[in-house]
């Protein structure tokens, strides 16, 4: 157990070194804008290719907790992020409910065992991540102990429709037809199936809490392919269910909560109805029209495209700058307080060369403590 | 030459018996919504596949002005369409120029000679239709010839962006990284290169509509993964130059244009904006907010799921009066007229059964009339 020793009530009660990212998510004054990367431990550090090589597959380096931990901590140990995310794989619930995940060299997961019938759908239950998922628990408490208070660590899962659409599919779609298939042929077996994921998101999330989880975000990854009703009734009414069950704080410390929709620009006021602390942005939505609509009651969190880090590194500073220019200044027109986190649009690219990460960083600070004064 | 005969300066005279889908695209008061779908003459189609084989690869398919016209006809003779749409492949035009065009059984296309460099790009120059395009013209008039006036024709480009998208990454991509690298890096070159195209989509869509299309449509498959500030200028920008110089009508009667931005739902305003009769909406946006939106200024196209019509009958009838009432009464507010022109939101799936597309186009008719009284 490499959580040892400082894994005890004591532990979660320090507070991070370096609190920004907490206090942007709850809308609180910073003095810059803090930044993380969404797959930030990923293909496009060296380190992690070699943990990875170490492990041997995506799957043993993920459920690994020494690794696990050891490959959260390289992107904060190299940049100065303000932020560590659990490294994980997203379909770690469906892998627990027994689907037989693997991965195929180039192809993404794939399921052993879809779900397809009724009574696939009828023998689905939500795993207790106590006892199924308690790798990533391990991996959670021994990141927050190796993290050392540095930064804070935000915990993860995949939201339920995104679950799901892995789990009918079978792996990853271009049309997601079987699972529409599915939501338009049989909506009582895919609200089922919905059911049991969001209380097994739920489950899996406040557990990640206990922890040590400091902040939690759900990937909707898919949601964005849903008509705007199937989005409200498939997608968004289980995102509120988790969200609104989800522990507020952790041993006397609020706990924020982030809900990203990919694809979602149309219905940033209903995501943010939902009861979340933060929206995630993808990089098509203007950030500074994403503020006017849902700035009042939600922090923003993005929405850089991941594909200017490819690019040299003026036109990372001037994409950045822009992207803090369009959220505008830290306090509302009514001297509230709005709260921004950097952050891509979306994961990181494999391709991206370290120093863009290192120009981006240094870029969003430098820039956004200058509009702070 | 199929075209010959009626061929000749009488033959685009002739108003189409059924002109619902122009009266629609024009605003003016229709009996019924009309109906047609992207990709109609597709894989889903028995008939098509035959021809397709007896061509012996998707190219000679659509560039021999026979064939083409023998597919283009086949989903209006099977079903009750509002209207055909020209047979042709997306990236005729980078083929015509010099990029050599080919398909990959599974993997979509590919260039041989995709636009990379500094000298690629100053290579570039727009075609003349009419000598290196011609097949296409000439599928044009005898698809004409053959309606035979029943329905009109909608002839079709990329937009600059979208061929642009193919011409620099070379083929499909999940992540465009390669032309948002010239994008961001080198935006001089882009521009070079969407002025190009820019020219030869108008072009080629004025000598479409010479030929005999009595409407036109430009596919900005690719806008959406763009961001909100590269949108407007790497790609809307170009619309609105094609769009400004089309031939707004041809021997005395309008042709009307119609944009579809896949993903562009943020922008559906500024696209209203660019001059088109109508605006294309893909599934996830709400008609009715559409409507709102921009309803006052275009007519709209859209917007079903195609994974609707893998669901059985009553859900297809369900959800297309979902649409139908979504979009509301055809008259506006101030008793002007509103134009709604039913599609999917995007190509139909090859697995659709043809079934499905009969119940669908029977469903849109008699609601919509019976919507009307």
């Amino acid at each position: 157990m490499p959580s040892e020793g400082l894994d005890g009530p004591n532990r979660t009660r320090v507070k991070p070194a370096n609190d920004t990212l907490l206090r942007a998510l709850r809308r609180e004054p910073t003095e810059y804008t803090p930044i993380w990367l969404m797959r930030q431990a990923g293909r496009y550090l060296q380190e992690y290719n070699e943990t990875r090589r170490r492990a041997g597959d995506f799957l043993t380096l993920a459920k690994t907790p020494e690794l696990a931990t050891e490959v959260t901590l390289q992107p904060v140990e190299r940049f100065a992020l303000d932020a560590a995310i659990l490294f994980s794989d997203i379909l770690t619930i469906p892998d627990a409910m027994g689907l037989g995940l693997g991965f195929t060299d180039g192809e993404g997961p794939k399921f052993e065992r879809p779900v397809r019938t009724e009574s696939d759908v009828k023998a689905l239950a939500a795993p207790d991540p106590e006892l199924e998922l308690g790798y990533v628990l391990d991996a959670v408490r021994s990141t927050r102990t190796a993290l050392q208070g540095r930064v804070p660590l935000i915990g993860f899962s995949g939201s339920p429709w995104t679950l799901a659409c892995y789990m009918v599919e079978g792996g990853g779609s271009e049309d997601f037809r079987t699972v529409k298939t599915m939501l338009y042929s049989r909506p009582d077996l895919m609200h089922r199936v919905l059911a049991v994921n969001a209380r097994a998101v739920t489950d899996y999330l406040n557990a990640q809490i206990r922890a040590g989880a400091q902040a939690v975000m759900l990937f909707d990854t898919w949601g964005g392919v849903l008509t705007d009703c199937a989005f409200r009734e498939f997608s968004l009414a289980y995102i509120s269910q988790v969200v609104r069950h989800l522990d507020r704080e952790n041993e006397g410390e609020p706990v924020p909560s982030i809900v990203f929709t990919k694809g979602g620009g149309a219905w940033l006021e209903a995501i943010a109805d939902c009861g979340c602390d933060a929206v995630g942005l993808d990089w098509t939505q203007d950030i500074g029209r994403a503020r006017a609509r849902i700035g009042h009651r939600c922090a923003l969190q993005g929405n850089l495209d991941p594909a200017v880090l490819l690019a040299p590194e003026p036109v990372i500073r001037s994409e950045s700058r822009r992207v803090l220019q369009a959220f505008g200044p830290l306090r509302n027109g009514d001297g509230t307080c709005g709260g921004h986190v950097f952050n891509l649009g979306h994961g990181i690219s494999r391709f991206t060369p370290v120093e863009a990460v290192d120009t981006l960083v240094q870029a969003v600070h430098e820039h956004s403590r200058s509009l702070r004064q």
